[in-house]
């Protein structure tokens, strides 16, 4: 059964493989300071167009989200972030765990908006509360929704009023730039917020997260947090190697575009067959709700998270589409899809 | 330069790197549910000769101990380790940023002896100390010995007497297991211990350790913790096919047995050269001691550590030997040493 | 100007300062091995009619409720909360600052309900979230109301069916007790939950919370968590003497039963003047809502917090009465309350 | 039995019992803002002759040493410790618990030394072990010497030289300051170290010590800390009315002055009766030598601790003297050992 569960089904993209054939036996520093790690930083210094940044290579997502926000944070400081944040779902506590209450404002299609801070903060005023100190957004969201330049000047202007940090998680962050609906380069990106990280592994890389820290203040020490959170590999190579590969040229966001060429062809074939989604998401991540016993029907072919319920006969499930997805696959799911949605009409006439 | 310096300097056995080539694009399950952590913990199982252990693929030694010792305590119980265990020397306060302290007592060749775990106990009788709850001991150690059977059963009673854990470091688990030194197989060894784990990085695999839980009180809700402290990888795939590849046939211990062997060439050749040691250690750790002109002149053809120093003008440094160390580079530094030695030898008599 | 903002205004009832003075250079032990500690002990236990609980004395309601919630959770477990739960929106993050999460559900009149508790299990399955383990309600609520038995056994049987605790937050245990709307002994009270509190600041003690652990798992070690948490008094006579004061006789309840009356004598007056209240709340918590510009006479006379705005022209405010509430100032309360309405009447008619 | 076994077996002084009583009913606001503790923060200010400090009332020591280290330290920083250190020794691990490594050098009489300091510096130089940040040291020690103005000058100069934080653990400040080894004025002590506190508990008060933060980087938000930790007490008056009283006029060094002459007329009898002592401590714990017969005589009629074994027929015992240790109580105590001695003497001549 092909799965459009996730996009780190597959392994590695055969580039970096090949990399790290060519490269294997040969005797490398370790913990950071091996010639790939270097070079992969250089390279992505040259896409970021900065070299004030720093940048750390993590092995995931959950990791290098609490390895951020632990290390920015004094242990009476909060975050705000959207109800529907990965850290706030889908981290099984771990930024609690490091002592950080995590605030949560209802999420407006996966987005924070700047005056919700503003509302949070109205209510966090003395130490009988946390004290907010930084806004965690993802981008794209876990809704697939990419914050425009506007919705991320916004959010920058309540931070710099407040003197709060903006961190973004960037599991997906190929997706969202390499979006339709994105209008900001990297480096207008990286000039918005504090910190961010660019995602490795639901791109193409094995594993691997690039964490890179934008204000001065929050640079210090870090490769510090990194040893003592149990981040810090031995044989880092096997990340500069695979961050090498996907920024040395443009196959970093090649892979991206990739995957968002196939979530549009597959919106646009159920588009044309009629459904309806939960949000309009323009990444790599698609909502469409489908009637229950389609998805029934659907399961049979293939594999994929049911989202939510959206009424008592219909759901909303997750389709994602990815560097390695095939294009004959997402045809194929169209054409079951138009063959179920055939049947219904016909029975529906009878 | 060729280098002495650690087990980590090249990437991944050959075998390891095809494996993951052969099987890169099938689409497989994230979060440790792929096939291959599926095989690779039914081989490892295989070779431990019990199924009633759990087995978790983790990335790093440092993230392995922190996991486990965390999972394992209540808050205000304490560790007790030798002084030159890695958890207290090397790991940036790892566990105590977990909330645990740990109570070091003097190592004798880098071991802990049953009698110090009675020592320090007595002096932990109430509220106003920790509680220690659990031994952390390395085996191999840091110092490259090897702990026998008489020495683990020791441990292993007072433990009992006491309702303490009994907690293996094994990043280099597989050289304490080839060494000439060893006198347990892996199955008893699992009995002895509350837990322990099987080190890939530092034996050919491009990261992994394999945490065994052997205590069926230690077991239950694991992964919330490997998920709450990042260490969950979505592409567990990684792990699964590296350990699969280690433990299908004998890869694993044959890798360490060309380690050690590689150990013993040299340790031969310096003996035949009236080297000493700093401590007879029978596993792929080497600790020499050299007259500090000497080390500066070998430091101009290999890479290795200094140690420390032994007097005014001798230090011992540390070599280490790998799956990957070539025959003809531990050749090439008995002759250098050779040469040194013949220099020296000369000028002493003139 | 007196002050109704809280049931903390005064030091301590007259008996236990007379009781202070008359011990005060008799040289006892520390750390609770004083002999008031033990006889408070004993009378607690004797008003609860159990011997088979522990009992701790603590210093205040915030350090209770970390200390009890950090003690018997492990890092990945978490709490359900309502979502007016003192722990969450009044203690600095001092539950997140142990490492866990507080999960919340709408608080209804300030009380958890059975099923949302199951609610909250439905979407708590697996390691991508945290483990709800312990439930956390306050009796009274943090709106005054106060829990029947029937209410405390269906949470009861929630928890049982899930394997979960119930802590019940007793800063203002004694009101509740003492409130008409209580249909529960302490004895019964104590075995529907696995541990609960009886405060003492809040109702005559300078300081002091009483921490009843009945569940036998929860007990061990406990005072390694009081000293670790830096809650270990050396003089603990001063919390022993305190609490063997408040429970020797009935001095205890007696002051909860004064506060309560001052609070249905505030209450049965502002009902007659026809003022509505936020919710209907039996115990010693208030929350009448006025027109905003009669609040504003009325701080010209009284302290007390605003609420909440009710309407764009109402708000609530709350108005606590204590042991050491007068009789009189409740009248005078009454009495200018009355002039400003009769005021309000007349200019409305004009 | 009269007990010298520490300095907080009685209450409070009379006086503060007595301001207890007169403010009694006197309604206040709490956590830190009533009358008294704004007071109390006057008073001490000028008793230091400096109002650029900030000072909070807390509870107690081991609750003061944790909220200030875990405030003033970031997640990878760690405390320097002489080997006898109250936080390393006797807390339970608090200070590990809120996260971060004690590192231990071997204590001097209960002193740290400046060169020791840099001994650990030149240990920890990277990511693989903590970053040393803080100095912890008592005074008086837990042995009972006091620093003088050139160890505190050296402590300064290598803690500046370095960029780590001074702070000192002055449980028992008072009888350091007004021992006769003290040649330093709070002023300038104040000015030496970055935090320390006041210790009230073991000088006369029924619980509390004054934190004073000089360094103007710890102050912010401190009191959020002091909240979150759960230190902050509702009825704040009880420390500030202690503090009020200790230190409106002398009376904190005047029962500083009595405890310490209480020691010197121990020390004298003793000295007298030729008893050696572990170490000449100038404050108010003694730790006389005593073969092991003559303690279990003495214990028949006085309470104290035992220390350490000295060798196998004698051990140091330690006495500590307060506030309200009776003068005949320690004429007594002299009386007694003289009467052992004296039938030793016999029995040995014979």
């Amino acid at each position: 059964m092909y799965s459009f569960k996730n996009d780190y089904s597959e392994g590695a993209h055969p580039k970096i493989l090949q990399a790290l054939l060519e490269t294997n036996l040969i005797q490398e520093e370790g913990y950071g300071y091996d010639r790939h790690t270097e070079e992969a930083i250089h390279y992505i210094k040259q896409k970021i167009n900065r070299d004030d940044i720093d940048i750390h290579l993590l092995q995931g997502g959950t990791q290098t989200n609490l390895l951020a926000i632990s290390a920015f944070l004094r242990p009476h400081e909060a975050v705000i972030a959207p109800s529907t944040g990965h850290i706030f779902v889908n981290e099984a506590g771990a930024i609690e765990n490091t002592g950080h209450k995590i605030i949560t404002v209802p999420a407006c299609e996966g987005k924070l908006k700047a005056q919700q801070i503003e509302s949070v903060l109205s209510k966090h005023k003395d130490e009988h509360t946390v004290k907010p100190k930084l806004v965690y957004i993802s981008n794209p969201t876990e809704l697939g929704t990419v914050y425009n330049k506007s919705e991320l000047l916004e959010l920058r202007k309540v931070c710099n009023e407040n003197r709060l940090f903006l961190f973004v998680d960037g599991a997906r962050l190929a997706s969202a730039m390499a979006s339709k609906a994105n209008d900001i380069s990297l480096y207008e990106f990286s000039c918005l917020v504090d910190s961010f990280y660019i995602g490795g592994t639901k791109n193409g890389a094995l594993l691997g997260e690039a964490l890179v820290i934008c204000n001065e203040n929050l640079k210090e020490d870090f490769r510090y947090h990194i040893k003592q959170k149990g981040a810090l590999l031995a044989k880092s190579r096997i990340l500069g190697i695979q961050f090498a590969e996907l920024f040395r040229d443009d196959l970093y966001m090649d892979l991206a575009r990739h995957a968002n060429e196939m979530a549009t062809l597959l919106k646009k074939g159920l588009t044309e067959l009629d459904y309806q989604f939960l949000v309009d998401s323009p990444s790599n991540q698609l909502f469409p709700i489908f009637p229950e016993e389609e998805i029934e029907q659907l399961k049979k072919d293939f594999l994929f998270y049911n989202w939510e319920k959206v009424d008592d006969k219909h759901s909303a499930i997750r389709l994602i589409t990815s560097w390695a997805t095939k294009k004959e696959e997402v045809l194929r799911f169209l054409e079951v899809v138009s063959k179920i949605n055939k049947k219904r009409s016909v029975s529906h006439r009878l």
